[in-house]
């Protein structure tokens, strides 16, 4: 039986995490849970699970909570709660879904308890990538991504050598304004830009998969996690999001996974690996999906992109800075501060101002998040 | 440095063997060549590759290629010869690449001498399948398709367990009448049925890919590789032959190995296993294919498919019926003696006519695959 912690439990990934518990309760219990704000879900989530320890977000909220849990588990707060959930024995698996750049600081806690992660917090490695795989390193723990397209190079990777390894293809959806132009993209809506396709995910990231910068954010992630340099990640749009990712073997042979658009199938695999556990909640009929098409990102359109191609070259905290950047912009344009077409120009202005630090540390990181936050709020408020 | 050894080295696969072999120098050197009547080739092959023994099929051929190589190797001739050159100890792979049933007797030589097999002769696990899978076990030889969808479905299982297998999905292109109508097969050519689409083929296979038999041979071969049954190998035609096929796990995660279709890949996998070398020879642009299409076999229409399916379920000898008479079948259709369309007629008629025996030796194998040719022979004469 293993004890399962969830970080984000209310969100998308955390949902479907305790669908995956409910359906294998011979396999794993709940540890803990945690949401920023969303505390009806929560108590749910709590009558069904029963978590010894929770963790709020909002402290107001948390102190709601407690009163309508009583003492059936512990309720913590706030950032503090995070660290001290994280930096607790009484776990197995972490699964790290948390939204942003808050994500980190728990990560890295779980990472030095030697838990397994369950990582779909891109942020982790985003912003401090060499940091978290060099600790993953120095405490032997286990990082297994959560996100679709990292699940699938990380399942094509089985068995095989990764100095054998040429190429990652990650396949992008290309998100709602595949088909508009630039122009076009000057009057879209928050409603138009969460209007997602294929996936039905969280705010944050469904915007990040409109502007693309959520694929910039893999690549950067990409880049970590399986050791290859940025020209040897490629990103194919794919628009049924059917193939997960590929990778290209030294031999010119190529592996893919593939399934329906589900996350349910990621987590569980993070969960039950190295074993796969029967499951028959997601699947795949060639004969209906009758055809998958590719074609080459649009470079110019979706400048997110790009930049996310550029930081990995330009390596220290510019990938932080990117990130905190691009949190900032999303978060103006869903509260209507901004129009859409602006978030890349937002990234812009950080990445040419805020100044860069290399080898940084992670208080170095921390800092970094908190200056280009900072200017970027203040500057556009 | 490992020896190889090639049966059929004049047609395709074996051509496409010697040029990895000409690229790998320094890895592969060839022991033996084999082939039925090309001379020619042949002569030119034993020059730049030196090999120590030939077998040519047509002894008088065989007599004609000792007068132009002299003393530079020796010279066998006949099945005799198949045997002879397998029996050896003087190499290391076997490359299995003769075409039709004649390529059984000499691979389990091979397979009793513990040579690893790199199989493409289909008929091997068609007509002898559990003989032959028996033995490998028997005898620890190593078995590795070099068919481009066995070879894939063995690449997808690479660190996976067989146990967590829940389907395997075989792609087909679908030959040259994939929408032709069955009014329309009754009017094509030898010339049209030659005229493959994505592979450059000898004509025995090629045809068998116009009545997609190929296809139900590679079910059956599935069927004794990988040990599922018949109803959980899952043919989809995929006219691009890029996806070259794919696995279904029990967690509903699906695998794929795909290329530009090429068989260098399949063979230089089978050589270099686990192994990967480095190979730029051939390459797969997702921007230039742009699509791949899916569809449901008409089975119906391609009746051959259907009785591969069929002699899966009957067991014993009635997949060594199937071969035999399609050999026979598709050879009258090359010779012009009947047309496309009566290729299934001839298979039907020895499967409702020559007697089935179950649980056959090897023996009984041989004289159902005589049998068989002779009566169709007598019949259709």
């Amino acid at each position: 039986m293993k004890k399962v912690l969830i970080l984000g439990s209310t969100g998308s990934i955390g949902v479907n995490t305790l669908e995956i518990i409910r359906r294998f309760r011979d396999e794993f219990e709940v540890a803990g849970l945690t949401a920023n704000n969303n505390i009806q879900l929560l108590q749910e989530q709590i009558a069904e699970f029963h978590p010894k320890t929770i963790v709020v977000g909002d402290k107001t909220k948390s102190l709601e909570l407690k009163k309508l849990v009583g003492n059936t588990c512990e309720v913590l707060s706030g950032k503090e709660g995070l660290l001290e959930i994280t930096k607790r024995d009484n776990y197995d698996i972490l699964v790290s879904a948390l939204v942003g750049f808050i994500g980190l600081a728990p990560t890295i806690e779980a990472i030095k308890q030697r838990k397994r992660i369950a990582l779909a917090n891109k942020e982790t490695l985003v912003t401090a990538g060499e940091i978290v795989i060099d600790l993953c390193r120095e405490y032997n723990t286990e990082l297994i991504p959560v996100d679709s397209e990292h699940s699938a190079i990380f399942q094509c990777l089985n068995g095989e050598k990764k100095s054998e390894l040429n190429k990652i293809i990650l396949t992008a959806s290309g998100g709602p304004f595949l088909n508009k132009s630039r122009m076009e993209l000057e009057e879209v809506t928050i409603a138009d830009a969460l209007n997602h396709p294929n996936w039905k995910m969280g705010s944050k990231i469904t915007i990040d998969s409109a502007t693309m910068m959520n694929k910039g954010l893999e690549v950067i992630e990409a880049f970590w996690l399986f050791g290859l340099p940025s020209e040897k990640i490629e990103v194919i749009v794919h628009p049924q999001s059917v193939i997960h990712s590929m990778v290209e073997f030294r031999d010119g042979s190529i592996k893919a996974q593939l399934s329906s658009p589900d996350m349910k199938l990621p987590i569980i695999y993070a969960l039950s690996y190295p074993e796969r556990f029967e499951f028959n909640g997601v699947t795949t009929d060639f004969k209906k999906i009758n055809h998958l098409t590719f074609f080459e990102p649009d470079f110019d359109k979706f400048t997110c992109l790009r930049m996310a191609y550029e930081v990995i070259r330009e390596g220290g905290t510019s990938s932080c800075i990117l990130n905190a950047a691009n949190e900032v912009a999303v978060g103006k344009f869903l509260s209507g501060e901004i129009k859409f077409s602006r978030i890349p120009d937002l990234i812009e202005d950080a990445l040419n101002t805020i100044s860069k630090i290399y080898n940084p540390d992670l208080e170095t990181i921390f800092d970094c998040d908190f200056k280009t936050r900072d200017y970027l709020t203040q500057k556009y408020s």
